[in-house]
């Protein structure tokens, strides 16, 4: 049914041995996939000539398009140039065009072209170069028999221009693709398990077609719907009525869809309702505060937050009473309660909220163990709170929290609106 | 040399259509590193019984062990287990002491046990249960002819808890492997082709059994030595030599070792200096506090943080003039200095620093261009700034500031110290 199968393969000893992580295919098999673009495997060799060749042959055997990304870089240990010109018989010899490209490169950045940098110029001659205008290493474009393969640098940046600006237009006109429509539906505080459950019916009556697939990560469940054909505009529509039927069963967990972010639908009630926000992080340390400012546009929404880590700045800063922090400890629903109604007022904002927990390792009592964890939401007319009992991981239990606190944000804005 | 190879292979459409990123495979093959298992290939592929067949038997060619990692759900969209079943034939029967321990946990959460979720302990019968103390599916340990196959959870903290506990320790049990000596070495502010110009003599030099690797990211440069050999020590002390070698090239551009971060470096610094810091953050938005705060016992050396993300709030609750805004703009070298001096005073800390910048994509002008960044240090005698002209992506703005305030902190934490 696909008969453009995409391989991606990424070469590096570093990512082998664990020391990077690779988030370079994830990015690119879903820019494939959005042209319908099956990407069929993805496959990680070492800096090894051998390895090299042989996954070549072997994603050739598999796939119409290999997509290759590292071991370009200016230094020794990089192999993916020399091995390319071997797989495809050819020499290594300077192109005019990427020497060009480069010497203007390093102009711009009035810095000098090193005789490193000046070999990233030599190509193989069997390939068609590809620009890269964000660094120093050019693409290569190779076509044989129908196949494709396209040698691109590992920096995530430059790889994404690349592919962007080139690859993906010329692998469109290259190959005559079949139609994948997918549809995400982003749920959130709810587990899998039980998810599973209230659906069972409707997963059970989805058509043969539309498949279903549950993508868990933290305190969220992304539901996935893949539809193919040949229709795009009758997939779509298939694909909306079946989610229209899961708001019957589900519809007050379901935040968004797609590419929506927790932190971007947040965004949009914000505006909507036309209301600003004002964080303090305690347990958090900064991490919620990141994620709202993450979205372009945010500093119309948000006027800022308060990181009173210290417990004498809570009082100090935050204006938090000596006699709450005294009674009840910094982790406590009295505590939280005034960080989110005060930096709220202190900070001139509609919506106040606020983190405060033993993120861990170590911190934990016998009545408050690591992971213990208190959150509030406060908009002047009320005061919301939640206790949270999470893992023994900091970065866990910081990223769960910060999570927990912006669909309180999502419920509380929108039961008012109700 | 390397008798014991391992494969992973990871399964699900959800990394292979690019709906989530893999990061286990990269914790998997550090660890797996660490007790001299090298990791020969990283493979992804669909949940499709054909495909994942396929590739036990590829990944049973080339590797004695192989370690996969999802499908495990209690969804119907998961098939490693009767994959598995299949490759080893046997049938797969409700596991005793996999019921018992998932009925447990779930009383432990004070939830009730669904029929789903019981199914998660129906197991291959040929298979040695293994324990997932943190979650509700089991692990799978397979043997056959000396290789080893275990089948994991795709949960991140899931799956590392049963590698730590119980995987890792059996596997080296069960092979004896070579020994896989190394070290990075972290240097921060300067660009690979720059470095590897000035460490030519000594990479030139570097003996046959040691390997070097530049692995760039964002701001900073790795360099992982890697020697292979029988003698541990030897080993160590030989890569320890040309380490102590390398710092007559770049000592002022390395921070660290091996799992370093230059958050935690900073955060030994300040430890040893006895000095706090206070942080006022603009266009990183909480980022550079989040990192920060990651560090276990932060709290020790952090004070807090202000994010006056909105300008009144830079003057109202960072007391930053108001006629430095209006005469130099909030991305200013005059409104940074305030700023950083200003948290200091107010948090009342011995180090203050700020970062103000134009983030975009959007809000860039002729003079002032998205990228355009400021940050400051300040210590009560001194203060430091500098200016960044980065790129136009928002992500990569936010954390290459964050990344250079870090390098800042420890630049002149140290030069105070000589």
């Amino acid at each position: 049914m696909h008969k453009t199968k995409a391989e991606i393969l990424t070469i590096g000893d570093e990512i082998l041995y664990g020391q990077i992580t690779d988030t370079n295919s994830q990015w690119m098999s879903a820019e494939l996939d959005k042209v319908g673009i099956k990407t069929v495997r993805k496959t990680t060799v070492s800096d090894s000539r051998e390895d090299i060749l042989k996954s070549f042959e072997e994603a050739e055997s598999r796939a119409n398009i290999i997509l290759i990304t590292g071991g370009l870089g200016p230094t020794n240990d990089d192999l993916t140039k020399p091995c390319l010109a071997e797989y495809f018989g050819c020499d290594i010899e300077m192109n005019e065009k990427a020497l060009q490209e480069l010497t203007s490169f390093f102009q711009e950045k009035g810095r000098e072209l090193t005789e490193i940098n000046r070999q990233q110029a030599a190509l193989p001659t069997c390939c068609e170069m590809v620009s890269n205008i964000l660094g120093t290493a050019a693409g290569m474009w190779f076509e044989r028999n129908g196949k494709v393969f396209v040698s691109m640098p590992g920096v995530p940046h430059e790889m994404k221009r690349m592919m962007t600006d080139t690859i993906i237009p010329k692998l469109q006109q290259v190959f005559n693709t079949d139609i994948i429509y997918h549809k995400i539906i982003k749920t959130i505080g709810i587990g899998e398990s039980w998810l599973a459950e209230m659906i069972k019916d409707w997963e059970d009556n989805l058509p043969e077609h539309i498949k279903l697939a549950y993508l868990p990560s933290m305190g969220q469940v992304r539901l996935r719907l893949t539809a193919v054909g040949n229709d795009r505009s009758l997939l779509e529509s298939e694909v909306n009525d079946q989610v229209t039927a899961l708001h019957n069963y589900v519809s007050k967990y379901i935040y968004g869809y797609d590419d929506d972010s927790i932190e971007a639908v947040i965004g949009q009630i914000l505006t909507t309702q036309n209301k600003t926000l004002a964080i303090a992080e305690s347990c958090t340390g900064g991490y919620i505060s990141h994620l709202v400012t993450r979205i372009p546009g945010s500093s119309s929404y948000f006027r800022g937050s308060l990181i009173p880590y210290h417990n004498d700045l809570k009082i100090g800063i935050l204006g938090v009473e000596k006699e709450t922090l005294e009674a009840d400890g910094a982790v406590s629903e009295a505590t939280v309660m005034e960080m989110a109604n005060n930096v709220r007022r202190q900070l001139g904002a509609d919506i106040g909220v606020a983190s405060s927990g033993i993120a861990g390792p170590n911190g934990g009592t016998a009545e408050k163990p690591v992971g213990t964890v208190w959150i509030a939401f406060a908009d002047g007319e009320q005061t919301i709170t939640k206790k949270l009992q999470l893992w023994k991981d900091r970065e866990v239990n910081i990223k769960a929290t910060a999570i927990a606190v912006l669909n309180l944000i999502r419920i509380s804005l929108l039961e008012k609106q109700e």
